[in-house]
């Protein structure tokens, strides 16, 4: 008997007809001989008006209340399912977090998971019975309900098909059913040629993510990652395949570009005149971490006794990076700060880019011959990225989702300079 | 230090300006040197919320799918106000069913509490924390969620204050909080000159709550009765005190009528020409109780080899239970039932009763100098129940209230009649 773990978000759990379909999905799951764990986000907007309820009451409520207030929204969707399950004749079980055996950390709002014991779960599934199981939350040691932090019912599933898996000592698919049918070589609203991926790896998908994909949540991935979960990302109310995301095969590598994606609106700072001494770096991010802001991409170039650094961020952290930065400054005593807007990134990721060369060229050029500045340039081990101006951005991504033809079937692919490695030369 | 259950009802929490106006009572209360144990209803529509779109899906949910849906209501809550009790610098902690203690039978939807452990609430409490405990919610021993029924967070309310009355040896008073300023004489909204109770004992308040007053539920009462737990209904809003429901003291006794009560419409049932044999009545109301309805007051007639039998019922359960006498008449295979409609019924209820003579004549004499005919009469230890026609039932209220003057303060009553014994006999 295989298991089987489906993960249905918010979207598709709007209302009761939502519901009622999603609830379909599992019991044909359940048909085709599957035991199934289906883990509920909360419904809709649920989550949204939790928060908004608490924001009310107070600007800062404590999190450990804030984790008995939204862990109720995925409660509701547990029995709410269960019920639809059964008007289909599916025999089922709601587990809140305290019946799932999921303990976390004590670190509320943010908890991460320790330990999962799915000695219950698993004497539900050999009864036959489908587990209906709350995404998003846990609890600790000591019995306080913790919540996983956003995207965290992906996380759940993710980390219930792992340690199931690890129990039964078998692989189990962990299907994420959303309102995308899969992953895209670029968000299709973006760029309308964009093409539905078959499989991705992890290492992509992460790329991706962090890059704003949305489709699914980092840490969701990174744990199917770690425990080598197949993940399958698919559209909750149509029946065809969606995108696999597994470990890196071989025959991944032979394509150099599986996506590409585009972070909208960026701020720059830039810190000139800083003393070029160890430890400085730390110095700066000591005040920015305070602040609670992410930063994106760091740069930095050296002018003998000092150093330029600069990086950009979500416009949404710019004015609390700003004073947080200006802290370092009055610090410091010394330096100065400059701030651009209007900022966007393009990248391109595939893991095919360690062993083909020319991918940075092929995107540079396709760039240049656009005529989009490129305003600075990062690369990782599988990912190339350059910054533009924000009115160039939809424009970028298009010109580089069409210069590795992503459009086409990767075999159909004619790949222009990919594959003169003279052209690479100096970037990859 | 003193120990003080307050209990907020769905109404007086229904949005978040409300909440912050119960966690000002709980503050004020902590001020004035009580420890606190603030019982929390779900706020204002959402139990109703929950059950419609639990119907959405079902006509016929699980139980214990009920239960994991409507228990997120009074969780809410805990959180909200355990929030607002922060904003307020209130030291607070909110307790689900599961941190509660609260062990209940597995019936779900109206299970029965059958061990409170209050160890980890004193704990909370000894460390000058208020708590802020999850109503209508228990655990099974193994953990399953279970709700007590509607009302249900008055008997979590009474049943904590006499846990923590007995752990403590002491009592500890209840207060239940709620959008009326306590028990009036009748229905203030019936009769506009009825006058709040000061007091009021268990034994009449469970006849008046039987009778349809709807400030306490009447398992709450018993509760109370049955621990010794005194209970303060009193309005969320306004500062006064309301009514005390304590247990019966010689005083009580001086006022014959504390209160009178209209239950505005009925049917009746009657049956006719049924074999007057023993265990016949058992075999109607195995009938009845199949069909899940409840059946008001029972009279029965004897006829030589017949019995007449009849029963008043809610006008809403009045068509399931004709289905059923009619099921109970066809497997018999004889006698008549006839149906009246249109009927209502006046009470008036008192300890005072027991000892004071000539109730029922002053009540009879009050309806028949109004013209109101009274078409049946029920009578318990402490309550004189008649049977009027409903277009008589409220001003039939108005009359009884008025001749035992219960817009008066007890001390100023004249009541006549009741001193006079030759009047009240053959009834009391």
């Amino acid at each position: 008997m295989t298991v089987l773990v489906q993960k249905f978000g918010g979207t598709s759990l709007a209302d009761p007809a939502c519901i009622m379909n999603c609830a379909g999905r599992v019991a044909a799951a359940q048909r085709q001989g599957a035991s199934v764990v289906a883990v509920v986000s909360a419904m809709g907007h649920t989550t949204d008006n939790l928060i908004a309820l608490a924001r009310a009451i107070t600007q800062e409520p404590r999190q450990r209340e804030m984790d008995m207030l939204l862990a109720t929204g995925e409660q509701m969707s547990t029995a709410l399912m269960t019920m639809s399950l059964h008007t289909l004749g599916v025999d089922a079980i709601s587990f809140a977090g305290m019946h799932l055996g999921i303990v976390t950390d004590p670190v509320h709002t943010k908890a991460k998971i320790q330990s999962i014991d799915v000695g219950r779960l698993q004497r539900e599934l050999q009864s036959g019975r489908v587990v209906v199981a709350a995404g998003f939350q846990g609890v600790t040691v000591d019995g306080q309900i913790t919540t996983l932090g956003r995207g965290g019912s992906d996380t759940t599933a993710v980390a219930l098909a792992a340690a199931i898996g690890q129990a039964r000592g078998e692989k189990v698919i962990c299907e994420i059913f959303t309102d995308v049918d899969g992953v895209y070589t670029a968000d299709p609203r973006r760029v309308p040629t964009a093409r539905k991926l078959d499989r991705i790896s992890y290492e992509e998908m992460l790329e991706l993510a962090s890059l704003g994909a949305g489709v699914m949540h980092n840490r969701a991935v990174m744990c199917g990652s770690n425990y080598g979960v197949p993940i399958h990302v698919r559209h909750s109310s149509r029946p065809d395949p969606g995108t696999l995301i597994v470990e890196e095969s071989p025959d991944m590598e032979r394509i150099s570009v599986v996506g590409c994606a585009l972070t909208p609106d960026l701020g720059r700072i830039s810190l000139r005149r800083i003393p070029n001494r160890a430890g400085i770096q730390a110095e700066i991010f000591h005040y920015i971490s305070a602040a609670n802001v992410l930063v994106d991409d760091i740069m930095q170039t050296e002018h003998g006794e000092f150093v330029d650094i600069s990086f950009t961020v979500e416009m949404n952290d710019l004015a609390d990076i700003k004073i947080a930065v200006q802290r370092f400054l009055d610090a410091l005593g010394q330096g100065d700060m400059s701030v651009e807007v209007g900022l966007a990134k393009v990248s391109a990721v595939g893991v095919g880019m360690r062993t083909h060369t020319g991918v940075a060229t092929t995107m540079f050029n396709a760039l240049g011959e656009a005529g989009i500045s490129i305003a600075n340039i990062t690369t990782s081990e599988i990912k190339i990225s350059c910054l533009v101006t924000k009115e160039h951005g939809e424009r970028a991504l298009k010109v580089v989702h069409d210069r590795f033809e992503l459009h086409r079937a990767p075999e159909e692919r004619s790949l222009p300079g990919v594959s003169d490695p003279d052209l690479s030369a100096g970037v990859r």
